[in-house]
Protein backbone atom coordinates (compact mmCIF):
# COMPACT_ATOMS: atom_id res chain seq x y z
CA UNK A 1 0.00 0.00 0.00
CA UNK A 2 0.92 3.52 -0.77
CA UNK A 3 1.39 6.61 1.32
CA UNK A 4 -1.77 8.15 -0.22
CA UNK A 5 -4.04 4.61 0.01
CA UNK A 6 -2.71 4.74 3.84
CA UNK A 7 -3.59 8.09 4.19
CA UNK A 8 -7.23 7.49 2.57
CA UNK A 9 -7.77 4.40 4.77
CA UNK A 10 -6.39 6.77 7.60
CA UNK A 11 -8.92 9.74 7.06
CA UNK A 12 -11.36 9.04 4.41
CA UNK A 13 -15.02 8.41 5.54
CA UNK A 14 -17.05 6.46 2.69
CA UNK A 15 -20.51 7.72 2.13
CA UNK A 16 -23.97 6.40 0.65
CA UNK A 17 -24.11 6.60 -2.93
CA UNK A 18 -20.11 5.70 -3.72
CA UNK A 19 -19.01 8.97 -1.97
CA UNK A 20 -15.63 9.19 -0.51
CA UNK A 21 -14.79 12.10 1.68
CA UNK A 22 -11.49 13.23 1.67
CA UNK A 23 -11.93 16.72 2.55
CA UNK A 24 -9.91 16.59 5.58
CA UNK A 25 -6.49 16.27 3.84
CA UNK A 26 -6.93 16.72 -0.07
CA UNK A 27 -9.82 19.22 -1.10
CA UNK A 28 -10.82 21.16 1.55
CA UNK A 29 -8.31 21.32 4.19
CA UNK A 30 -4.83 20.55 2.38
CA UNK A 31 -2.15 18.48 3.64
CA UNK A 32 0.58 19.97 1.83
CA UNK A 33 3.35 17.27 2.98
CA UNK A 34 1.03 14.49 0.79
CA UNK A 35 0.69 17.10 -1.54
CA UNK A 36 4.31 16.83 -1.77
CA UNK A 37 4.92 13.05 -1.83
CA UNK A 38 1.95 13.19 -4.02
CA UNK A 39 4.44 15.61 -6.64
CA UNK A 40 7.25 13.04 -5.48
CA UNK A 41 5.60 10.26 -7.53
CA UNK A 42 4.32 11.48 -10.15
CA UNK A 43 7.71 12.75 -11.27
CA UNK A 44 8.95 9.34 -10.98
CA UNK A 45 5.90 7.92 -12.83
CA UNK A 46 6.55 10.57 -15.74
CA UNK A 47 10.03 9.94 -15.81
CA UNK A 48 10.15 9.71 -19.33
CA UNK A 49 8.05 12.38 -20.08
CA UNK A 50 8.98 15.69 -21.74
CA UNK A 51 6.52 18.13 -19.69
CA UNK A 52 6.45 21.93 -19.93
CA UNK A 53 3.10 23.00 -18.62
CA UNK A 54 0.66 21.61 -16.45
CA UNK A 55 -3.02 21.50 -16.59
CA UNK A 56 -5.40 21.53 -14.02
CA UNK A 57 -9.06 22.53 -13.16
CA UNK A 58 -10.51 24.57 -10.22
CA UNK A 59 -10.85 24.76 -7.44
CA UNK A 60 -10.08 21.42 -5.66
CA UNK A 61 -7.37 20.52 -8.74
CA UNK A 62 -5.30 23.77 -8.00
CA UNK A 63 -3.54 22.71 -4.83
CA UNK A 64 -2.14 19.66 -5.61
CA UNK A 65 -1.13 21.02 -9.29
CA UNK A 66 1.02 23.85 -7.85
CA UNK A 67 2.66 21.66 -5.56
CA UNK A 68 3.22 19.02 -8.36
CA UNK A 69 4.86 21.73 -10.56
CA UNK A 70 7.87 22.56 -8.30
CA UNK A 71 8.60 19.15 -8.96
CA UNK A 72 8.55 19.38 -12.87
CA UNK A 73 9.50 23.08 -12.44
CA UNK A 74 7.20 24.08 -15.25
CA UNK A 75 4.24 26.70 -15.09
CA UNK A 76 0.36 25.75 -14.06
CA UNK A 77 -2.90 26.95 -15.90
CA UNK A 78 -5.76 26.47 -14.40
CA UNK A 79 -9.12 26.17 -16.49
CA UNK A 80 -11.77 27.90 -15.01
CA UNK A 81 -15.78 26.63 -14.72
CA UNK A 82 -17.79 29.78 -15.62
CA UNK A 83 -16.78 33.06 -17.83
CA UNK A 84 -15.45 35.71 -15.58
CA UNK A 85 -15.92 38.99 -16.71
CA UNK A 86 -11.85 39.38 -16.40
CA UNK A 87 -11.03 36.48 -18.98
CA UNK A 88 -11.18 37.80 -22.58
CA UNK A 89 -9.67 37.33 -25.95
CA UNK A 90 -10.06 34.34 -27.28
CA UNK A 91 -10.35 31.11 -24.99
CA UNK A 92 -10.66 27.29 -25.44
CA UNK A 93 -14.11 26.16 -24.30
CA UNK A 94 -15.10 22.50 -23.74
CA UNK A 95 -18.86 21.49 -22.14
CA UNK A 96 -18.62 19.07 -19.52
CA UNK A 97 -20.90 17.41 -17.30
CA UNK A 98 -21.18 17.24 -13.36
CA UNK A 99 -21.21 14.30 -11.66
CA UNK A 100 -21.46 15.90 -8.25
CA UNK A 101 -23.08 18.95 -8.91
CA UNK A 102 -25.37 17.78 -11.38
CA UNK A 103 -25.65 20.24 -14.27
CA UNK A 104 -23.63 21.00 -17.74
CA UNK A 105 -20.70 23.71 -17.14
CA UNK A 106 -18.22 25.06 -19.69
CA UNK A 107 -14.90 24.90 -18.49
CA UNK A 108 -12.79 27.74 -20.19
CA UNK A 109 -8.71 28.13 -20.78
CA UNK A 110 -7.39 31.66 -22.61
CA UNK A 111 -5.54 30.81 -25.90
CA UNK A 112 -2.77 32.58 -24.43
CA UNK A 113 -1.78 29.99 -21.97
CA UNK A 114 -1.94 26.74 -24.23
CA UNK A 115 0.66 26.60 -27.01
CA UNK A 116 0.86 24.15 -30.57
CA UNK A 117 3.39 21.79 -29.53
CA UNK A 118 3.43 21.67 -25.79
CA UNK A 119 3.88 18.80 -23.91
CA UNK A 120 1.05 18.68 -21.06
CA UNK A 121 0.68 16.98 -17.94
CA UNK A 122 -2.77 17.28 -16.73
CA UNK A 123 -3.44 17.16 -12.55
CA UNK A 124 -6.76 16.59 -10.91
CA UNK A 125 -7.82 15.47 -7.31
CA UNK A 126 -10.42 12.53 -8.51
CA UNK A 127 -11.17 10.51 -11.57
CA UNK A 128 -14.72 9.03 -12.13
CA UNK A 129 -16.71 9.01 -15.06
CA UNK A 130 -13.89 11.27 -16.16
CA UNK A 131 -15.71 14.45 -17.53
CA UNK A 132 -13.96 17.04 -16.22
CA UNK A 133 -11.12 14.83 -17.92
CA UNK A 134 -11.87 14.75 -21.52
CA UNK A 135 -12.70 18.26 -21.12
CA UNK A 136 -9.42 19.56 -20.31
CA UNK A 137 -7.92 16.68 -22.88
CA UNK A 138 -10.62 18.32 -25.60
CA UNK A 139 -9.22 21.76 -24.93
CA UNK A 140 -5.66 20.75 -24.77
CA UNK A 141 -6.03 18.67 -28.63
CA UNK A 142 -7.61 22.09 -29.97
CA UNK A 143 -4.54 24.20 -28.91
CA UNK A 144 -2.86 21.84 -30.83
CA UNK A 145 -0.43 20.83 -27.97
CA UNK A 146 -0.12 17.08 -26.57
CA UNK A 147 -1.35 15.71 -23.20
CA UNK A 148 1.99 13.45 -22.10
CA UNK A 149 0.36 12.27 -19.34
CA UNK A 150 -2.15 12.29 -16.85
CA UNK A 151 -2.10 12.66 -13.07
CA UNK A 152 -5.12 11.81 -10.77
CA UNK A 153 -4.76 11.27 -6.71
CA UNK A 154 -7.38 8.93 -6.09
CA UNK A 155 -9.85 7.46 -9.24
CA UNK A 156 -12.98 5.55 -8.47
CA UNK A 157 -11.82 2.09 -10.39
CA UNK A 158 -15.66 1.22 -10.42
CA UNK A 159 -16.71 4.45 -12.73
CA UNK A 160 -16.09 4.20 -16.27
CA UNK A 161 -14.01 7.43 -16.79
CA UNK A 162 -10.16 6.01 -16.51
CA UNK A 163 -10.90 2.82 -18.35
CA UNK A 164 -12.24 5.01 -21.05
CA UNK A 165 -8.91 7.05 -21.07
CA UNK A 166 -6.25 4.26 -21.10
CA UNK A 167 -8.58 2.77 -23.17
CA UNK A 168 -7.59 6.15 -25.62
CA UNK A 169 -4.09 5.34 -25.29
CA UNK A 170 -3.45 8.00 -22.71
CA UNK A 171 -0.74 7.51 -19.88
CA UNK A 172 -2.95 7.70 -16.92
CA UNK A 173 -1.03 7.36 -13.32
CA UNK A 174 -3.35 7.16 -10.31
CA UNK A 175 -1.69 7.18 -7.13
CA UNK A 176 -4.91 5.59 -6.04
CA UNK A 177 -7.49 3.78 -7.75
CA UNK A 178 -10.53 2.31 -5.83
CA UNK A 179 -11.95 -0.91 -6.38
CA UNK A 180 -14.95 -0.83 -4.35
CA UNK A 181 -16.23 0.83 -1.36
CA UNK A 182 -18.79 -0.34 0.91
CA UNK A 183 -20.65 2.82 3.08
CA UNK A 184 -21.97 0.12 5.94
CA UNK A 185 -18.69 -1.30 6.70
CA UNK A 186 -16.84 1.63 5.75
CA UNK A 187 -14.42 -1.13 3.90
CA UNK A 188 -11.89 0.81 1.21
CA UNK A 189 -10.75 -2.12 -1.44
CA UNK A 190 -7.88 -0.07 -3.67
CA UNK A 191 -6.63 -2.08 -7.37
CA UNK A 192 -3.40 -3.37 -6.71
CA UNK A 193 -0.33 -1.33 -8.56
CA UNK A 194 3.08 -1.90 -9.30
CA UNK B 1 11.10 47.78 -6.33
CA UNK B 2 10.18 44.61 -5.37
CA UNK B 3 10.02 41.07 -7.00
CA UNK B 4 6.28 41.09 -7.44
CA UNK B 5 6.17 44.94 -8.71
CA UNK B 6 9.09 44.41 -10.97
CA UNK B 7 7.18 41.46 -12.01
CA UNK B 8 4.08 43.21 -12.40
CA UNK B 9 5.49 46.14 -14.18
CA UNK B 10 7.03 43.68 -16.96
CA UNK B 11 4.03 41.23 -17.52
CA UNK B 12 0.80 43.30 -15.81
CA UNK B 13 -1.85 45.24 -18.31
CA UNK B 14 -3.68 47.72 -17.18
CA UNK B 15 -7.19 47.88 -18.58
CA UNK B 16 -10.45 50.54 -18.43
CA UNK B 17 -12.50 50.19 -15.21
CA UNK B 18 -9.05 50.09 -12.86
CA UNK B 19 -8.50 46.39 -14.20
CA UNK B 20 -4.87 45.18 -13.82
CA UNK B 21 -5.01 41.44 -15.36
CA UNK B 22 -2.23 39.68 -14.39
CA UNK B 23 -3.18 36.52 -15.89
CA UNK B 24 -0.14 34.96 -17.29
CA UNK B 25 1.66 34.42 -13.57
CA UNK B 26 -0.52 34.90 -10.95
CA UNK B 27 -4.48 34.14 -11.55
CA UNK B 28 -4.77 32.08 -14.45
CA UNK B 29 -1.29 30.84 -15.48
CA UNK B 30 0.23 30.60 -12.83
CA UNK B 31 4.60 30.82 -11.81
CA UNK B 32 5.46 28.52 -9.22
CA UNK B 33 8.99 30.13 -8.70
CA UNK B 34 7.28 33.24 -7.84
CA UNK B 35 4.91 31.87 -5.44
CA UNK B 36 7.54 30.52 -3.48
CA UNK B 37 9.61 34.39 -3.55
CA UNK B 38 6.20 35.36 -2.39
CA UNK B 39 5.89 32.24 0.57
CA UNK B 40 9.18 33.42 1.44
CA UNK B 41 8.85 37.05 1.82
CA UNK B 42 5.39 36.43 3.84
CA UNK B 43 7.21 34.31 6.04
CA UNK B 44 9.84 37.12 7.05
CA UNK B 45 7.01 39.54 7.19
CA UNK B 46 5.30 37.55 9.84
CA UNK B 47 7.63 35.97 11.31
CA UNK B 48 5.97 37.27 14.75
CA UNK B 49 3.42 35.44 14.30
CA UNK B 50 2.61 31.61 15.39
CA UNK B 51 0.67 31.05 12.40
CA UNK B 52 -1.28 27.20 12.36
CA UNK B 53 -2.94 27.44 9.41
CA UNK B 54 -3.45 29.13 6.22
CA UNK B 55 -7.21 30.04 5.03
CA UNK B 56 -7.92 31.14 1.59
CA UNK B 57 -10.96 31.37 -1.07
CA UNK B 58 -11.18 29.62 -4.58
CA UNK B 59 -10.07 29.71 -6.80
CA UNK B 60 -7.32 31.91 -7.31
CA UNK B 61 -6.11 31.95 -4.06
CA UNK B 62 -5.84 28.52 -3.62
CA UNK B 63 -2.45 27.81 -5.76
CA UNK B 64 -0.55 30.79 -3.93
CA UNK B 65 -1.76 29.77 -0.51
CA UNK B 66 -0.75 26.02 -1.17
CA UNK B 67 2.87 27.41 -2.01
CA UNK B 68 3.07 29.52 0.63
CA UNK B 69 2.10 27.10 3.24
CA UNK B 70 5.22 25.15 2.87
CA UNK B 71 7.36 28.11 4.18
CA UNK B 72 4.57 27.86 7.16
CA UNK B 73 4.98 24.74 7.39
CA UNK B 74 0.90 24.26 8.11
CA UNK B 75 -1.98 23.11 6.78
CA UNK B 76 -4.41 25.23 4.08
CA UNK B 77 -8.18 25.29 3.96
CA UNK B 78 -9.63 27.14 1.47
CA UNK B 79 -13.22 28.63 1.46
CA UNK B 80 -15.94 26.84 -1.14
CA UNK B 81 -17.64 29.64 -3.04
CA UNK B 82 -20.89 27.88 -3.23
CA UNK B 83 -22.36 24.61 -1.51
CA UNK B 84 -21.26 21.23 -2.48
CA UNK B 85 -23.36 18.17 -2.64
CA UNK B 86 -20.05 16.92 -0.62
CA UNK B 87 -20.10 19.71 1.98
CA UNK B 88 -21.79 18.40 4.73
CA UNK B 89 -22.08 18.75 8.45
CA UNK B 90 -21.98 22.01 9.94
CA UNK B 91 -20.93 25.13 8.08
CA UNK B 92 -19.69 28.55 9.17
CA UNK B 93 -20.85 31.04 6.12
CA UNK B 94 -20.33 34.30 5.52
CA UNK B 95 -22.42 36.47 2.96
CA UNK B 96 -20.13 38.44 0.35
CA UNK B 97 -19.99 40.83 -2.60
CA UNK B 98 -18.48 40.44 -5.81
CA UNK B 99 -17.17 43.26 -7.34
CA UNK B 100 -15.52 40.61 -10.41
CA UNK B 101 -18.86 39.14 -11.01
CA UNK B 102 -21.41 41.66 -9.52
CA UNK B 103 -23.41 39.75 -7.45
CA UNK B 104 -23.75 38.20 -3.94
CA UNK B 105 -22.07 34.92 -2.72
CA UNK B 106 -21.96 32.64 0.13
CA UNK B 107 -18.55 32.04 1.44
CA UNK B 108 -18.48 27.97 3.25
CA UNK B 109 -15.82 26.69 5.19
CA UNK B 110 -16.77 23.13 7.59
CA UNK B 111 -16.71 23.73 11.18
CA UNK B 112 -14.15 20.32 11.23
CA UNK B 113 -11.36 22.53 9.84
CA UNK B 114 -11.72 25.63 11.65
CA UNK B 115 -11.23 25.41 15.47
CA UNK B 116 -11.08 27.83 18.64
CA UNK B 117 -7.89 29.21 19.56
CA UNK B 118 -6.22 28.78 16.01
CA UNK B 119 -3.66 30.87 14.67
CA UNK B 120 -4.98 31.93 10.73
CA UNK B 121 -3.10 33.41 8.54
CA UNK B 122 -5.16 34.60 5.18
CA UNK B 123 -3.66 34.62 2.00
CA UNK B 124 -5.63 36.32 -1.43
CA UNK B 125 -4.29 37.20 -4.69
CA UNK B 126 -5.86 40.35 -4.68
CA UNK B 127 -7.40 43.10 -1.95
CA UNK B 128 -9.76 45.66 -3.51
CA UNK B 129 -12.85 46.43 -1.96
CA UNK B 130 -12.31 43.90 0.77
CA UNK B 131 -15.60 41.97 0.90
CA UNK B 132 -13.64 38.58 0.56
CA UNK B 133 -11.20 39.26 2.88
CA UNK B 134 -14.40 40.43 5.39
CA UNK B 135 -16.31 37.06 4.89
CA UNK B 136 -13.03 35.54 5.36
CA UNK B 137 -12.61 37.42 8.73
CA UNK B 138 -15.62 36.78 9.88
CA UNK B 139 -15.79 33.18 9.75
CA UNK B 140 -12.16 32.88 11.55
CA UNK B 141 -13.76 35.38 14.51
CA UNK B 142 -17.10 33.01 14.72
CA UNK B 143 -14.80 29.89 14.51
CA UNK B 144 -13.24 31.60 17.99
CA UNK B 145 -9.68 31.43 16.19
CA UNK B 146 -7.54 34.17 15.34
CA UNK B 147 -6.57 36.25 12.20
CA UNK B 148 -2.75 36.64 13.30
CA UNK B 149 -2.05 37.89 9.32
CA UNK B 150 -3.21 38.77 6.18
CA UNK B 151 -0.91 38.12 3.17
CA UNK B 152 -2.12 39.40 0.10
CA UNK B 153 0.39 39.84 -3.56
CA UNK B 154 -1.29 42.70 -4.87
CA UNK B 155 -3.51 45.13 -3.35
CA UNK B 156 -5.30 48.37 -5.34
CA UNK B 157 -4.40 51.00 -2.35
CA UNK B 158 -6.75 53.02 -4.21
CA UNK B 159 -9.79 51.25 -3.44
CA UNK B 160 -10.76 51.25 0.58
CA UNK B 161 -10.32 47.51 1.56
CA UNK B 162 -6.94 48.05 2.48
CA UNK B 163 -7.68 50.93 4.44
CA UNK B 164 -10.44 49.44 6.45
CA UNK B 165 -8.72 46.27 7.15
CA UNK B 166 -5.74 48.26 8.81
CA UNK B 167 -7.67 50.76 10.55
CA UNK B 168 -9.69 47.84 12.06
CA UNK B 169 -6.26 46.49 13.52
CA UNK B 170 -5.30 43.63 11.36
CA UNK B 171 -1.61 42.85 10.53
CA UNK B 172 -1.99 43.25 7.20
CA UNK B 173 0.76 42.51 4.25
CA UNK B 174 0.45 43.00 0.45
CA UNK B 175 3.69 42.47 -1.34
CA UNK B 176 2.65 44.99 -4.38
CA UNK B 177 0.25 47.98 -3.23
CA UNK B 178 -0.85 49.90 -6.28
CA UNK B 179 -1.62 53.68 -6.00
CA UNK B 180 -2.38 54.85 -8.97
CA UNK B 181 -3.29 52.90 -12.54
CA UNK B 182 -3.74 54.50 -16.06
CA UNK B 183 -5.02 52.05 -18.70
CA UNK B 184 -4.13 55.22 -21.33
CA UNK B 185 -0.52 55.70 -20.68
CA UNK B 186 0.00 51.57 -18.68
CA UNK B 187 1.42 53.52 -16.04
CA UNK B 188 1.54 51.85 -12.55
CA UNK B 189 2.34 53.22 -9.57
CA UNK B 190 3.10 51.48 -6.76
CA UNK B 191 3.08 52.77 -2.48
CA UNK B 192 6.64 52.47 -1.29
CA UNK B 193 6.78 49.70 1.24
CA UNK B 194 10.42 49.84 3.64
Amino acid sequence: MNFLEERILKDGIVKKGNVLKVDSFLNHQMDISLFEQMGEEFRRRFEQEKIEKILTIEASGIGIACIVAKYFQVPVVFAKKAKSVNLEGELYIAEVESFTHKCRNQIIVSKKYLKQGEHILIIDDFLANGCALQGLISIVNEAGATVDGIGIAIEKGFQIGGRTIRNLGYHLESLAIIDKMDDETGTITFRPQK
